[in-house]
């Protein structure tokens, strides 16, 4: 079982159901009811998603002990943002040798459109 | 189960020995008996952690039957930065909050230096 903050950060996050609530909080805090509505999903899954952002720290409930709104809590994602930054020298790499092939595949083959006759 | 390239991403970067893996990557290619040196894990352990890692899109590897180096491919990392970089104005926000709140703290509480009386 995972248990460091990391972990449990891109875990919660690794499910789109999960995203999407976390997207839905972005506009304001919600009851689970009204979290509920736009997913077609029982309130008993939303609440067990919430668990897992709540153990996350991605999400905090409020105190009302009927209606408990979430909140988002963003600041673990933070870390995780910092964790990947870490890689953007390797995917720009990547995605540079990729232009770099297009562009050899580009001057290699006449454009379509200088092969294309015009319509009139 | 997740099937949606963003959840494959997050779901293999949810392990601490897979972000290792990823992080040994970075520095150059490498067989699986070189990944687990460092580890303690057994080969088979290696291999399944490799497999996750292939399986979202971050490691290839070589077509040599007997060794297949394993090389890391950020670009799905791309993706997953991007859309955790669009919750950076929240977290911002929240680390913001925090730091106007421990202000106000230090402005309401007398510093340990100044309450402090010189040793002589």
């Amino acid at each position: 079982m995972a248990t460091d903050q990391l972990s449990l950060t891109f875990s919660a996050l690794s499910d789109p159901t999960r995203r999407a609530i976390l997207h839905r909080l972005a506009g304001g805090q919600a009851t689970v009811s009204e979290i509920a509505r736009p997913f077609d999903m029982t309130l008993a899954a939303v609440s067990k998603h919430l668990r897992v952002l709540e153990g996350a720290g991605l999400v905090s409930r409020g105190k009302d002990a009927q209606y408990r709104p979430a909140r988002l809590d963003a600041r673990p994602l933070a870390a995780a943002s910092e964790w990947i930054g870490d890689y953007a020298r390797f995917w720009e790499a990547n995605l540079d040798a990729l232009d770099a092939y297009l562009n050899v595949l580009q001057q290699l083959t006449p454009s379509a459109t200088d092969k294309e006759k015009p319509h009139d």
